[in-house]
């Protein structure tokens, strides 16, 4: 009976430093946020980043000191729509709970299918076919839509799929479907959605349909995200954290994962 | 035997579902992040938040629609500290990987000294005080310092500590000692440091020796950190993912920590 309790506690022990070990592991920290730049990628009609040096050098004291001022849309770069961006009457970004910003991500791979279109929408069968593969959504996931985008980024004219990427009236590149979103506001229970795209709404989209249905019921989604290509289709968790501007409607966010 | 090693296994899966669950346990998140707006207190010298709407209504194709535009220092609310602020050649913001910002957190409670002194610095002996009751800092901590001046956000005569706050040569308010910070860097290994008032050098510094000090060795540190009197001394995980701004000396940063 001792060497059971002890075998007991072994397993114990055993599994438990794995796991907290493993909650720190810094090899399991990936980043998927592009830096912001002058490069970086806003939608046409919105204020690009802006940055200028205020101090950079020794100063009278005698020490160094390097200060800058920035200015920019919400909506530009890695960033998230919150709900009211999209959704009247609903969630500013500081009023999203910060509960709400460290979920389970689902990781849908869309990258043959806009081999074939690269205004391919995001379907309710490619929703079900992940399911078939690895299970129900989990309630409160984050839905990552990978399109292999990230490769063009921060080529406009490829990212934005157009020869004249300053007119939001002839872009090219994959989002959700009309059905999709639908299918998980009312089928599921999610938290947000997620693209390597510009717009969670495919480039062609005149009335943002996709958007209207997320941040109508109260959902938010993450735009620009990088690096796609590192996260499992299941079991990593994403950490969203997004600049806390009260009453905003988006925002520059730092995502990053935590490998499973 | 089968019995023992059902144990086992019954040991194990017990341990190991518990702590992958607290690992997205929502109520053991806490947000450490004011949010920005027209009373965010900044630097007196440093250009304070400014956020305008750009749209704000129902459009002609029949959906509401919102979004704004902001400008802002890199250094004011709840915002980090680059190496590259006050250590010349060091880290800019976007250059901290984002293995150094998901670390161990070291609270050190000075509430108790600031009390009889609203100058007071934090000393070796309070860090020595700290591990006597917790053990050594952990390698890769953020020792941050408590000292209660959450209560005064964001009334800028009493959390800035002076009745002329936008003049920075009266400022009374506490940070940390430069014996302290060399202490840190030199008997220590951390990631960064961070504080609920407005700067980590106390309020009458005129050479900002402390940043100086953690800055010129490459660590970065955390300002205006909100909700301090939520975390325990020893045992939370910290998160404070700023935003990437490529050659940036800082910025905005969230902050949440995940408690033990």
């Amino acid at each position: 009976m001792a060497m059971t309790m002890a075998l007991f506690l072994a397993g114990w022990l055993l599994a438990w430093v794995g796991p907290a070990a493993a909650q720190l592991d810094e090899r399991k920290l990936v980043d998927l946020t592009y830096p912001f730049d002058e490069r970086t990628v806003y939608w046409p009609t919105n204020k690009p980043f802006q940055w200028e040096k205020t101090d950079w050098g020794m100063t009278a004291g005698g020490y160094w000191y390097a200060s800058a001022n920035f200015a920019t849309s919400e909506h530009g770069g890695t960033h998230i729509d919150a709900p009211i961006h999209f959704g009247k009457g609903r969630s500013t970004v500081d009023e999203i709970p910060v509960q709400r910003l460290v979920r389970p991500a689902a990781v849908v791979d869309v990258t043959q299918a806009v081999v074939r279109d690269r205004d391919y929408r995001l379907t309710v069968e490619d929703l079900k076919a992940w399911e078939t593969r690895h299970g129900r959504i989990p309630n409160g996931a984050i839905v990552l839509m990978y399109t292999g985008w990230g490769r063009y980024w921060p080529d406009k004219v490829r990212y934005l799929g157009s020869e004249t990427p300053g007119d939001p009236k002839t872009l090219h590149f994959p989002g959700f479907s009309k059905e999709a979103a639908a299918f998980l506001v009312k089928e599921r229970t999610i938290d947000g959605v997620g693209i390597d795209t510009p717009s969670i709404d495919h480039g062609p989209s005149r009335d943002f349909v996709v958007h209207q249905i997320l941040n109508g019921a109260d959902l938010y989604g993450l735009e620009n995200v990088a690096n796609l290509d590192k996260l499992p289709p299941k079991g990593a968790t994403l950490i969203a954290l997004p600049m806390k501007i009260r009453g905003g409607t988006g925002g520059p966010v730092r995502i990053i994962a935590l490998l499973p």
